[in-house]
């Protein structure tokens, strides 16, 4: 492992980057292998060492963290995947961001808050963050992307990486787009920006291309709301109806998630869901290959409910498109008497009753 | 079957349409069942009798035409599948259009221009068409829909009708969308245009959705071009690159097809595509479920060459997207000094490459 132990403020890596991924799951694990080869081939911009803030648990009678760093593996959540000598599992979250100037965001949504209220005056000033985060945050009738969660909790600025990412696939090298969302209200040429060029440098491969938009909301949104969509496709596979319907409900969804972020977010932009990795990439993708599809197609040929299937199929994790077709839900009953888009929201709302309420399947074309 | 001897002019049916459908093979007879049932069910709007121009055939030691006649079924081209009473196989062109005033195209595009040709004079003042042909006509440097072949040649309005539409899903009664498009000017409500009221009561059922652009050429060159994407997607499962590597080349597809129309069409609307079945829709269909798809995989993983593939897997048939492909090369080859995209069009040119000149499918991404 690559160690130094000179502080940031020391003069060998002066205005270095410094970076620290929050989070080793699956698609941290994922992306710190990339990061970390692309920092050592960048010595002149980046500090060679990665800091990977890592829950610690037991994984086989030892810390999770010593076994990261020992095999620079991740066994728990990205096994047989070498993720580079240079990345140290760090499990004091402080320590691990207190050098800082460029943090990764991708825990499990669910604890991003903690997550947030510990890093609280612990980070440096300047520190610049990008989120990998997928899904909204939803309470009554407001709905809220994890970047500008960060953002403001932070004050820092939040740039946004999502796309067709199945976090194994990357992993092994096969090829991928993903989309950066920069905070910019500059109408110039962003591959000047110092932000993409940070994260460009930092993400970008040969098999892992990156395009850049100006709409961070956009970006986060697509990937938040997308899964809604497979559930639907896994419900089409389930029937048996064939690439027709299965083209046609993914149409119709892909148009709802495109309508409901233009109604709700008024600062994204329609290219973004219609024409990036973000948008329509992650959508086929997950249409394709994704567990919720695959679950979905499971409640339909098992007539099994989805708390069974969570346990069988998803190792006991929770089915991330109900949750957000239930979100999704309430935030449009909370807004009932003011949403615009014609006829509302069909689709979503199938999805919703398919999971809550019993609705049979077949029913899903009824109300398009 | 319903015969109704009385002539067009005949005060019986003075005023209801006639339609003749002009071609007979898996579509057209899958679309002739969904007409057919349509027209019974609107006897005052339409005569009941569908007029089935069908090339002659033998099957099984008799005339195709008697056996649909008596079976009202086509087992050559769609078995199985009751087509409706009201059916008529006619194997004389002149005849079978002699009192129509709804014309449908859905020969192979190849039998077009001579169809065109003896159809010349024998048409009723009046008549209205819509073709159900996909593929463009390419010579040299011009690219002609077949919508607008049929319009000039005849002297016809022509609309188009086109979509996520496998004719096997669509004859078996499973949910499908699909586009038309109409030529029209009008800014105004187009489901008031007489040619939608026709196309629609003819063609939409529960089951089989209809949305209406005024985007004739936008829709015929959905599916016209959609095979080299399907092509490119194939090749991708041949070489078992996964659901990321998928959805970037069909995303990566799709923005070519979209620029390519844009560019050399500047009549169509980005949104037919971004948004109808006729582009987004019958990408995804024919990128999952279609037989270019389904050929490419097996060139990458039998690497076996496409003639050997079009006699194994499509009974001596062309591979379409393959001769698409070729093409859209010449085309661009063509007009190579005028081409406005930057960079040009890399994936349909790479399709070109490995289909004829022994490209390595790996290679599809080096340019993109």
């Amino acid at each position: 492992m690559i160690r130094d132990k000179s502080s940031a403020n020391g003069s060998a890596d002066a205005g270095l980057e410094r970076v620290a991924i929050i989070g080793s799951g699956n698609w941290g694990s994922a992306i710190a292998r990339i990061a970390a080869s692309n920092a050592k081939a960048n010595p002149r911009q980046f500090h060679p060492e990665i800091i990977m803030w890592t829950h610690e648990e037991d994984f086989e009678g030892r810390p999770l963290t010593e076994v990261i760093n020992s095999t620079h593996e991740n066994p728990r959540y990205l096994p047989h995947v070498n993720i580079g000598e240079n990345v140290r599992a760090e499990k004091d979250l402080g320590k691990a961001v207190a050098n800082a100037t460029a943090l990764i965001f991708v825990t499990p949504h669910q604890f991003l808050e903690a997550t947030l209220e510990e890093l609280s005056g612990k980070i440096r000033d300047g520190v610049r963050a990008v989120t990998l985060i997928k899904g909204v945050k939803v309470e009554g009738s407001d709905m809220t992307t994890f970047a500008s969660v960060i953002s403001s909790r932070l004050n820092i600025p939040c740039s946004a990486l999502c796309g067709a990412n199945i976090a194994q696939e990357v992993a092994m090298d096969l090829f991928s787009e993903s989309t950066l969302g920069i905070p910019t209200s500059s109408s110039g040429d962003l591959e000047s920006l110092p932000e993409v060029k940070l994260w460009k440098t930092l993400f970008q491969t040969p098999k892992f291309r990156i395009r850049v938009v100006a709409d961070v909301e956009g970006v986060c949104l697509g990937g938040g709301l997308k899964n809604i969509i497979s559930l639907a496709a896994g419900f089409i596979d389930g029937l048996g109806w064939g690439a027709n319907a299965k083209a046609a409900i993914m149409r119709t969804g892909f148009m709802e998630l495109h309508d409901f972020c233009l109604e709700f977010f008024p600062s994204t932009t329609s290219s973004t869901f219609l024409q990036e990795s973000c948008g329509f990439g992650d959508i086929i993708a997950s249409c394709i290959g994704g567990r919720n599809r695959k679950v979905a197609e499971a409640m339909v040929k098992t007539g099994k409910n989805i708390s069974e299937l969570e346990d069988t199929l998803l190792d006991g994790q929770k089915l991330q498109g109900a949750l957000t077709a239930r979100d999704i839900h309430n935030f449009l009953h909370a807004r009932r008497d003011s949403v615009k888009r014609p006829g509302g929201y069909p689709l979503f709302e199938a999805v919703w009753n398919i999971c809550y309420n019993n609705m049979e399947p077949e029913k899903l074309i009824d109300n398009l």
